[in-house]
């Protein structure tokens, strides 16, 4: 069976493997304070174009989503997200049970934008019953969004705008940022990025390592205590360096983008394939996430050879399903697919 | 320099290593449900005898224990624990974030008894009041406690007694229980433990693994909806075979005993070295932890070459240190100590 | 200024201020379990006919959602709720704030409705992934609703069913239920209430009394410990008696029903001149809650003589305004609206 | 039976009850913004000559303890108590279900101290592991304490330099506040109290209302969205003006101070009793609380005719007992119950 259902189906990159076997006997201090994690901070700020962002690293994205919004939100405040957003569907109330609401907007192809932000907000401040209701502390959103689209240069622009006009923070889940880094038709870059939010996450689990996520924060007013938050949160890894030296890694040689490229590459094709037989999507995707609707016939026949995920029933006769590459991606198993796809 | 300062300075076992670059670049699904981790949960099950239980791998000690703890606990209870036990003191509140007050009991050597916990469990419910008290729900406990010593297996049965007579749980934190488990003291093995508490874990991140503990549910009554527990605590790990092959490692050719045994045989020289030149203990401890109470001037000299845990302060011109041997310590790093020791 | 904004406005009925007085030096045990409390508690279950129900007073109704739904609630559920319920706009998070999410619903007409509850929850349980999202622990719905509406005898009987076959909890807010007890439409008897649900409240704080809510736990499943809950969540009254004496006067000669009635018909002849001179209404309300859509110059007009909530924009020239009646409604103020707004 | 048990046995102050027949039929707005709280945060701002105090009013202890204190502390702070403090033992741990420790000291007498503090402060920000621990963010005190001992001037001033100079908040529980102040002993003012602490609270329940609690914030920097607290803490009272009215008469013409002395004149006869005979005392109290060690046959003559609280028990045929007394404790209860202690 070849895996298509998601993006974690292997282990990490073989030069990260390398690079722990290498190191695996070295002694070192604990919790993100040896000179690994140092090293893969300062590669990371570089990157970013951020040389005062504190950079810490944490195991996995509810991880990282619940203690960066723990640790910005005041007790009355709440988080506004996608009705699509992965805090507000697949964590399990993760946010909710640190006492925080997850305010929800309407999502388009798993967006928002900055005027529903701004109306929101607006609307709550107008309320003479405001103290009734959460008040809005922050914005989430994912880049790339759980539907594989991504907010250009512009959008994200104005999203920050907006957040910096009504007091908000803004962060910006990046589990699969490498994947929208990389789209052919990104129009910014990880210091872009990295300049229109108050923070932010680089998604390795899904991008060439093990696991981890090196959260980055530019705003220094969010700065203090994070590692008190970490902590209480279940987040400090005891040996941090193994997160070091995979940030280390995935930063030298611009390996994380190079590994993003070859999964956008590949997801080019399926989608390729899937347009040429006249499939249409869910949404027009560009990163490494697509979602075509096909027939449950059509499902059956590639579901004897390939795993992917059902995503949602269309009509009575098709689904939306999920076809995910990844940096592991290997193209003969893309191309015996797009065969496939062909054949369909 | 050589580190003793803690047990988490090195990767993982060599053994480990190698599954983890063998299967490296294999497909399988993920969140813990591959077959790594259903064959580990299969070894663990037969380690302890105990065929029903449920095991989940978590990825740190915190975590494993605030998921524990909230899974446990009704919002209206706590948990009994030793003052100095790792919930009340070092997990930045952990616990309480969840909503669940530590109901701390004076400690002696770091542990609690049987008849510390009847008396307090009694006073609650002999107060006309209760209801404005938190009601304890649990019972805590380290084994080994975080002074290195262990409870025995008579100390284990009479609190586990108690518990059930009480009709609250007991859970055992195992974070170095291999070094427990292969002290030259213990009077109990991996079943009697299992068969003294309703839910355990058996520490990888300081015995062996890069990181991972298991959880051990033996009482059916708690073993329902865990996942979703996992989840919402941000344990969940993506690629969850991770733990899986790690545990399946250590679980085979008894590698979990046989390495506990190595720091164990370390700490036992160590802890010679010391009495040999007449120094005394903190507390009388049979594992990989050790706590002399040095003079400033040996600490410099010895702080020299190796690093060590100031512990808390004994008198004017006394400390009490912490020396750590593990699964990794290599023998003539052992040596080396103890000879400065003796020249000290 | 004639007030018709809300329904607490005034004191307490004239009874309970008596009643109030006549005692007022007299010496009780607190917290509850004086003998007005308990003389309450029985006047409440003969009302119910649940004569093995528990009955707690609490002070307000955001204090009775929350020790109610966090009592009920095990860590890793939640409350499915109209997106218009109190809870999941108008308690500041509350619920949030205990951990659990609000699971929100379209509503119609401020209510959900069977088939909505059974297959959210159908779909919960059909996800691969379901414990990657918050569980459906319970069913949160108010009778009447926040727009006035309520649930017929069928409704209530399905929502039940549907709660008891997918085993979830159902919880009703009363916070009004006087009012829709005597709505003229009404169906059910408190006892039809009373057993189909698991756990509801009968409001006194817009019904009569100063303050203060009966909450009535007719399943024993959930009744254990809930005093805990209560002053866990800050709700237990050191002066109980005050919550006792009110209930006890409200339930003595159908007082809460007469009252609750007398709200009615001054709403209805609200209702009646709204309809004689052709506005329409955002909702049928039956109860003591209207809805009138009118435009911004008869706003102008009424509102300088009465109050009124603004509820929200109609359109560019109309807003939905709320008039409020109650207990404490004086008949001359209704007429002199009624003929303002004939006048209009 | 004539209660001495606590000091919540009655209703309201006279004076009270008539202001609240008396506007019993007026319509205000409600949740506080009315005239009558209004007025009574005026009078009270006065009163501690705080012109810029912001006050609120709350309807119990507990409930103002959690509201304050998970409105000041970040997600990972504690707040330093008396292990004797009534957040840490009775308020079912409604502190920690909101996320936050309670960080115990060892008590004298109910009361600690400046150095104590300091100690706790600087302990924690020396340990190179502190991100490990739970921050201490606030001090809580109760004046008088659960013991009914007092802090002096000089001690209130101290422990608040220590606060300030250490950047962390002082909150002081003022639950029986009224009986401090009318302590013969006592050599601060309210003023002097509001001058030494960043928030604290005015306690109405034990000194005269029905129920409520004056909490006045008198640091700017914690007086932001104090409101949006209440209301997720369920404390918004809907006829705030409940509170208001009972404010507004207790800080007119010094009725808070008149009957505060009354009950500490009660106190000091009983008191002087006890001392007659020969009794001791647990502590030394000056308050409206005593706490005599009586023997089990002495508890047993004078319980036939009175109540009051076993508090802990002595020696095998001593306990302490606790007999309160109060604004409504009436002169001839005294002496009769002074006779009767004279008579054993």
């Amino acid at each position: 069976m070849i895996r298509f259902e998601c993006d974690y189906t292997e282990g990490a990159h073989p030069l990260i493997m390398q690079k722990l076997l290498e190191t695996n006997m070295e002694q070192t201090i604990g919790y993100g304070n040896d000179p690994y994690c140092e090293h893969a901070r300062a590669l990371i700020r570089e990157a970013c174009k951020q040389d005062k962002a504190d950079v810490h690293f944490l195991v996995g994205g509810t991880q990282a989503n619940t203690t960066v919004i723990a640790s910005i939100l005041k007790s009355h405040q709440g988080a506004i997200a996608a009705d699509t957003g992965h805090i507000n569907v697949h964590e399990t109330g993760a946010i909710e049970a640190t006492g925080h609401k997850v305010l929800p907007l309407t999502s388009e192809n798993g967006k928002i934008n900055a005027t529903q932000i701004a109306e929101y907000v607006d609307a709550h401040w107008a309320d003479s019953d405001h103290e009734h209701m959460v008040q809005p502390g922050m914005v989430y959103i994912s880049q790339p969004t759980e539907y594989g689209t991504t907010y250009s240069k512009k959008e994200l622009e104005d999203i920050y705008k907006v957040c910096q006009e009504k007091n908000i923070y803004l962060f910006v889940d990046g589990a699969r940022l490498g994947y929208a880094l990389a789209a052919r038709d990104t129009d910014w870059s990880l210091p872009d990025l990295a300049a229109n939010c108050d923070v932010f996450y680089i998604g390795g689990t899904k991008v060439g390592a093990l696991f981890g996520e090196a959260v980055v924060i530019t705003n220094p007013v969010i700065q203090k205590d994070f590692r008190y938050s970490i902590k209480q949160h279940g987040g400090m890894l005891a040996k941090g360096r193994l997160l070091g030296i995979q940030f280390e890694t995935l930063f030298t040689n611009n390996l994380y983008y190079s590994i993003s490229k070859h999964a956008i590459d590949c997801a080019m094709q399926v989608k390729e394939a899937f347009v040429k037989k006249g499939y249409s999507f869910l949404y027009e995707s560009s990163t490494n996430q697509q979602f075509p609707i096909i027939s449950t016939a059509d499902m059956e026949k590639l579901s004897s050879r390939y795993t992917f995920s059902t995503w949602e029933k269309y009509d009575d006769s098709h689904y939306v399903v999920r076809f995910c590459t990844s940096w592991a991606t290997k193209e003969e198993n893309v191309k015996a697919l797009c065969n496939d796809i062909a054949d369909l």
